[in-house]
């Protein structure tokens, strides 16, 4: 197995070029007015220190469960920006006793039964990209110990429906083996996080991710047909339906759960044919309300574009998909079935309507979205996640986040966040900083806003500094009427200034209750989302 | 305010005329054999005796608690054949105590409180159309009383945005006074099931109705942005959000809860701007295989008919839809932003690849949808109700019920169901059945079928008989695979051999605890998808 990064993004061998480093080097210099840039090294794994485990694993457990250095240095954090600086200064001090890895559901259950009557806290971890404290194994004193239990194992595609395209598979399988094994049948989920290549569809399901589709079908909620989950009270499987009207949707309580419930050990599917027709254009605005009306009629016009993303002129230019003089909105279309031209000719039409300025599509080009503006946003999405890390050795901040809201007041929301969480940068770190935005998906109602910072510290002080941000971000998007995430998932860090304020109370206390009933001990991800009853939980956000 | 039949569907003054009575009597004299049709009399209210309440109503509710004998009645029963059945057999042993009305929600948490302190149960009512026991006031001897809460009076639309096309709308709106409103506005929730002249907004929700859209916004579900529920607890509302991922849906436990956890007292609303474009043309196909087949394709086509829906050539006689020799596809686009006759184009190149038959449509013709096959069919949709109850009154049952399933079972599951339910009926009333289909809604991994049949029994006889046919459907669509029910909600009739067994064990676990926690004296409408605990709950078809 191609080993992966225990501090950063990605596999241990890709690392950014000499030059590449360089060009951040010189970047932060100019940026934030410095002399020179203090730089650490990557850490090595022989200079870390990490606790002995207290834990006696059975006899029949001892085949799947993990005390290897370097896996357990892998599952301490998941993939956010605290968890690269606390990776790189070395801090490990609460990794998981063990890493378990399952090869069947029956020695996952197995796992989870052990847990139960030891009250040791279980961390589920799929591909490990969680950007919100989401598989972090520091959960405070009440448990006699925490593990990993780590899904990799159970990755297969069990059986694919071609009639009703939909497949049953397995939780641990990651996006590129998933889409592989599909292809082979001329489908695909078409399910594409910035993550894609490092997670899971377990963690997919149980975060709401958010995908490739940028109207319609946002959510991977869309493309469930069935969960099955292993509570630490026994399985709980809804069946394969197309819709149901038969009370509360038992699904739609497993989708977002995060792992305090249970552990999604199944799915089936719903998948799609693969596109054949494309037509693409980008589109820019010199006014961003032209933009963000014409973005609103598109999602009001069910068109249903698959790509509708518009970068604000910054974000634009940061993303090498503009000059940073204009807005700039990517429009793709696509389709297995029928030509999606005119589809592309009316979404157009309602820019020109709106001041939007493009050059005529070329229907013959397919490969569009993968050239010009529109290619070099795809290449910079990807690749954001090995940049984050080179800029965290530095101390220097680069992070995201998400929210959602109506149209009437996306606006004045927008702009707003953007100036007053600068402020906020400034404030705490002491120096400027520029926050762009893009919109990542539209529907008929509103839109959500995806922004981008990089702030000022010191390796010393980032972990302060980021701290700070994380709860005026948490706070702004709250007392501004939106969500504290659309698709990233609430895990820890969400929760403070966020979360906890945002879902209704009630809605806490049913939650509450019905943790307490499939996981009454509470060892199950403890201190994401909510609080496990008579557990007192650590939150370093707080 | 116009009166409703307390013993059938509609106003008091809407009856069939004495040639269609005449009509009903020939028709089922031919259809099952018989030299003359006993006909019970419309029940005149005089010759009814109802219990009286027990009940001392507290001085600041008496002003909004009615004990008036014709809205007990009215509260009784909701519209199934049993309901009916009961009503014109003058059988009304458990009525509500008092009706209650309320102005205001402070009114109506008055009278939840009220409720809650004295052990009286709970039935919210909206329009009073359900038909599957989820507005019954017969629950047991739990409880001190019973009382029916009526929202017709929380009846506004308070807020309408026309930019993001949402409106916060009070949940006891009747379908027509909430569409005269929002036209003013060029808009529509465009949501309409059979019952929607007398079915609520809040029913709506509460109970997943089917609307208007045969494929992608099958469900009311879709439509919700966010909901506002008074329970015994407290207040639960959740925010107005186009989309979010932060954990379980909110409003996806209260879609679909049909009361058990409280009354939904608002909700805002998703709406659509009104269609311009239309187009739209009926397929025959004589092979049954190929009509599915048709259907499947355009379901996963992303073409997205807003019309789609397959009469099986039985049914497509019944309803003036067709000679009966051919099953017929009604095929409808509609758009208030583009022309869709290339979508309705393609569909039809699908049918045609199938051997469906069709006649070109004229583009020239927008009203289409409302003359030929497909006016024929709408105007008996909306009519049936109506002719049900003159049926009833004579011990005939005409009834339906409906499922869903995934393509790749989808007819062998049709097919097996007509046949054996034809069976079971002929086995139980002693006399053959004719069991025909429609598919109402599709989706691009299956579809939801719905099953009319008439049964032969005499009046003395019918409930009897009613209970063991739905028994037998219960049964039947859960043995095979699909749900108890796709959009008539669950109810107290479909638990028995139906939701009971569907529900995944541990769903109930949670369910039950939720519902403790926010109604710890079980009172909102007991019976209803579960039982709460502690308390003795009577349901008749067990």
């Amino acid at each position: 197995m191609r080993k992966r990064k225990f501090w950063g993004w990605g596999y241990a061998d890709e690392l950014l070029s000499a030059e590449e480093e360089k060009n951040i080097d010189s970047r932060i210099a100019k940026t934030f007015k410095l002399d020179e840039v203090e730089t650490l090294p990557i850490p090595d794994i022989k200079d870390i220190e990490l606790p002995e485990s207290s834990l006696l694993v059975p006899k029949n457990l001892r085949d799947i469960m993990s005390d290897d250095k370097e896996e357990r240095l892998n599952h301490t954090y998941g993939k956010s920006f605290p968890d690269a600086a606390r990776s790189v200064l070395k801090d490990f001090s609460s990794p998981p006793d063990f890493v378990a890895f399952p090869n069947t559901e029956e020695e996952l259950i197995n796992v989870m039964d052990w847990c139960d009557e030891k009250n040791i806290a279980v961390i589920p971890y799929g591909g490990g990209s969680s950007v919100c404290g989401g598989v972090e194994t520091q959960v405070g004193d009440s448990y006699s110990g925490v593990i990993s239990l780590d899904l990799r194992n159970l990755n297969q595609v069990i059986e694919i429906d071609r009639e009703s395209r939909s497949a049953r598979i397995q939780a641990g399988i990651l996006g590129p083996d998933l889409e592989a094994i599909l292809k082979k049948e001329n489908l695909t989920l078409r399910h594409y996080p910035q993550s894609f290549e490092f997670s899971t569809l377990g963690g997919w399901i149980a975060t709401r991710s958010g995908g490739h589709f940028a109207t319609l079908y946002t959510h991977i909620d869309d493309f469930v047909e069935s969960t099955r989950m292993v509570t630490p009270s026994g399985l709980l499987e809804s069946r394969r339906l197309p819709g149901s009207g038969a009370g509360p949707s038992p699904d739609r309580l497993t989708i977002g759960s995060e792992g305090i419930l249970g552990v999604i050990t199944e799915a089936s599917m719903r998948l799609q044919d693969r596109p054949t027709f494309r037509s693409s254009c980008s589109v820019e605005f010199t006014n961003y309300k032209n933009a963000l009306n014409a973005l609103r009629r598109i999602s009001q016009s069910g068109l249903f574009p698959a790509n509708c993303r518009l970068l604000d002129s910054n974000e634009a230019l940061m993303n090498g998909a503009g000059d940073g003089s204009n807005h700039i909105l990517i429009l793709g279309f696509e389709s297995a079935d029928h030509d999606k031209s005119a589809a592309l000719k009316r979404a157009l039409d309602i820019c020109s309507d709106n001041d939007g300025l493009y050059e005529e599509p070329d229907s013959n080009k397919q490969d569009a979205h993968r050239t010009g503006s529109s290619g070099n946003w795809r290449n910079s999405f990807i690749k954001a996640p090995y940049f984050r890390e080179s800029f965290t050795r530095r101390g220097i901040i680069q992070d995201t986040f998400e929210t959602s809201i109506t149209w009437e007041r996306a606006h004045s929301f927008i702009e707003e966040i953007k100036t007053d969480i600068s402020k906020a940068i400034e404030k705490i770190s002491g120096k400027p900083s520029l926050v762009t935005c893009r919109i990542t998906h539209s529907y008929p109602d509103g839109l959500a806003p995806y922004f981008t910072f990089a702030a000022f510290a010191k390796t010393s002080t980032m972990i302060d500094v980021w701290r700070e941000i994380k709860l005026a971000t948490n706070e702004i998007c709250i007392s501004k009427g939106g969500t504290v995430t659309h698709h990233h998932a609430v895990g820890r860090d969400h929760r403070p200034n966020g979360y906890d304020n945002q879902r209704p109370e009630l809605f806490k206390e049913i939650l509450t209750a019905a943790k307490s009933r499939v996981d009454p001990n509470g060892i199950m991800n403890p201190g994401v989302l909510i609080d496990p009853e008579n557990k007192n939980i650590y939150n370093w956000l707080k």
